[in-house]
């Protein structure tokens, strides 16, 4: 009666699995000083215009004249007409009030979104990447079995980012009806370039696929050519899902706030993927916080942005020093320019965890091992600049002196 | 390729279907104040120590030392021992810091619960019932067929509960694998004795079932001899998982926050089913906001449960009003004794929809069509006693003058 798709994961989720490492490591070694870069959480207090809004939403709950019960099932128009304002128009792309759903976090709709298609499609994704994609599929059984040797689950279109591509995915040989794409790239800090990502529209477009694209990152975004959104690119709306999240350009991790963006363009199998989505939320979601929902609005004002901005500099200084900082000493880096992710080869033949483990033991640094993201993630490394600066420093220090 | 599932679903969710029949109502008629006695959400305030402690959690987020990033999937600590102690311990039962998941509230839950499950098991519901249980089982094709002249799902079992049964359900003629009980219950306000959920108990463990027990109401009872939790009942650990929720007892409708009991003695197929959750937390869920967790312990505080307990006292008197109200003008009315739902037999064979409609027009109330909960709810028509007081007394003057 069980779902036996449960047993076929290997192990726990990843961080979840890093978390119990780093907690056995620093219990029996109370004395080290472990310095974190391994997940992907912020470490920056909310900015002063955030609690701001915060604290005028608690004052709100407090007062039966401007208290809010249920929320609406896809966010507050305040939120989502700042959302379109902001995140959309402000690059040329229209997007509807009905397109928006705001949610708990981007991570929960990566999981859930895979629930409006079938079980038997053919789902694509990067080799290399966050694992939620992959898991969430595999327990819902579209990803098959999994193949401990070759680390590989039988179902699932796998397109590998390598140095040889420059960490970017080919157009896959087998058709897939899911895409996940997910740019700038979390595991490996890659981009792709307006042009390169209109060419997987067009190949979602010609081959009646669905992409969903995750550009939780897209704050960190330095390089002129690079997208923001999906959307800039033509026919997107025909074929594109795309997932933002607070997390990252707001440091709102502890908060769970996110939207998605399901166009009503995007139809397949003559149904509207939007109105599937609608009845998905109404169905088995009630909406976000209101005082969250209100803080994220606040991330959208002049000083919200000012502030947030400033955050995700100190972060991006922070990965230009650990890339920079690994090359000095002889490695081999990537990423850090469009993202906080650095994503550096193991040296002397160690694989992921081995490096994890020699990380942990000898110089108290926490990363993310590669292989943790996919087959070929193995004899990678993962490095976030989510650290503060201090601490970052030294673990460069720590890592340059092994 | 998209699931087809979704396509069976009739029309949208109850409380959005209302929503959107009261907006065109009030869209075509803004002279007529409408009273909403419908949806079961709150209309006091947050007690006053839940805003103390958002306001507190506010700050600890604006400042880097008491800063919290990502949660823990499972909820924090501070929460999870303040459940243990208050809801669990002191009524005698004993619950496990890694048998407690809180969650964006119970609604999130109430549909992701199923996951764990096959596709293929017999699922039983309560009839009337909460229509997650149902609408999330149809969308992951546990229900079968919709019939819409009979309004039934061809692989459900349906639990009549009429006025026959006291609005309690009957034993099962056919096995199911898993059980949804609610009690209180939402719609109807009725309840069981501990006696009457032992038997229940008592049958899953004979049967190998799974007993899904949504105890969202637990705060409304009143009476002595009905449970607060199934697992007051014996053996309750080996068959049951319990659902809870914030939003009633502590008015958290727009906070989003609750809590799942799954305990390890919980078994079926070899597999612990708490294991089974962790992993589906893990895997597509992210934990809840830390400033709502905060508020969500104040509750348990002295002053929060005082101020909270005052709440539930509110809303009871209001139900209570309610109840009196329409059986002096004439209606049968049951529920609203350990529930804040009272639970009415629609008069002059209009069926539930045209009673709704009757009432919006003609008194300015919405209330909830009982056929929205499922084919023997028709001619039936809940109303809750989550308005406030002035307005709860003036809709039973314009229902009574009818």
């Amino acid at each position: 009666m069980i779902n036996k798709n449960y047993l076929k994961l290997p192990g726990s989720y990843l961080f979840a699995n890093i978390g119990r490492k780093v907690n056995e490591y620093s219990q029996a070694n109370p004395d080290k000083r472990i310095i974190r870069l391994g997940i992907g959480d912020v470490s920056l207090p909310l900015a002063p215009a955030i609690i701001k809004a915060l604290h005028e939403g608690a004052d709100e709950m407090g007062n039966a004249a401007s208290f809010h019960g249920y929320p609406d099932y896809e966010g507050y128009d305040f939120l989502r007409e700042a959302i379109i304002a902001n995140d959309f128009k402000a690059r040329g792309v229209e997007i509807g009030m009905d397109e928006v759903f705001v949610n708990d976090g981007a991570k929960c709709d990566s999981a859930a979104l895979g629930e409006i298609f079938s079980t038997d499609i053919k789902v694509a994704v990067c080799d290399p990447v966050y694992p939620v994609y992959v898991d969430s599929n595999a327990l819902a059984g579209r990803a098959g079995d999994y193949q401990e040797e070759k680390q590989y689950w039988s179902n699932l279109i796998y397109m590998p980012c390598v140095e040889s591509n420059g960490f970017a995915p080919e157009l896959p040989a087998e058709r897939p009806d899911v895409i996940y794409l997910c740019f700038p790239n979390n595991p490996t800090g890659a981009t792709v370039t307006k042009a390169q990502l209109q060419e997987w529209v067009d190949y979602a477009n010609r081959e009646g696929s669905v992409i969903i694209y995750d550009a939780a990152y897209e704050a960190y975004i330095s390089e002129e050519d690079v997208p923001h959104s999906i959307y800039e690119c033509e026919g997107a709306k025909e074929c594109a899902i795309e997932m933002r999240s607070f997390s990252k350009n707001a440091g709102f991790t502890g908060m769970r706030l996110g939207f998605t963006i399901v166009p009503k363009a995007l139809v397949r199998d003559g149904v509207s993927l939007n109105q599937l989505w609608l009845k998905h939320q109404e169905t088995t979601f009630n909406g976000v916080s209101y005082v969250v929902q209100k803080a994220g609005a606040a991330v959208y004002t002049p000083e919200g942005k000012q502030q947030t901005s400033e955050q995700v500099a100190y972060y991006m200084n922070n990965a230009k020093y650990i890339r920079e900082g690994l090359i000095a000493a002889g490695f081999e880096a990537s990423g850090g320019v469009n993202a906080p992710y650095v994503w550096l080869k193991t040296p002397q033949g160690m694989n992921s965890w081995q490096f994890f483990d020699y990380l942990l033991e000898n110089a108290n640094v926490v990363g993310t091992p590669g292989s943790g993201f996919g087959p070929h993630g193995e004899g990678y490394f993962r490095l976030t600049g989510f650290g503060n600066y201090e601490n970052t420093v030294e673990a460069i220090k720590r890592i340059q002196a092994l």
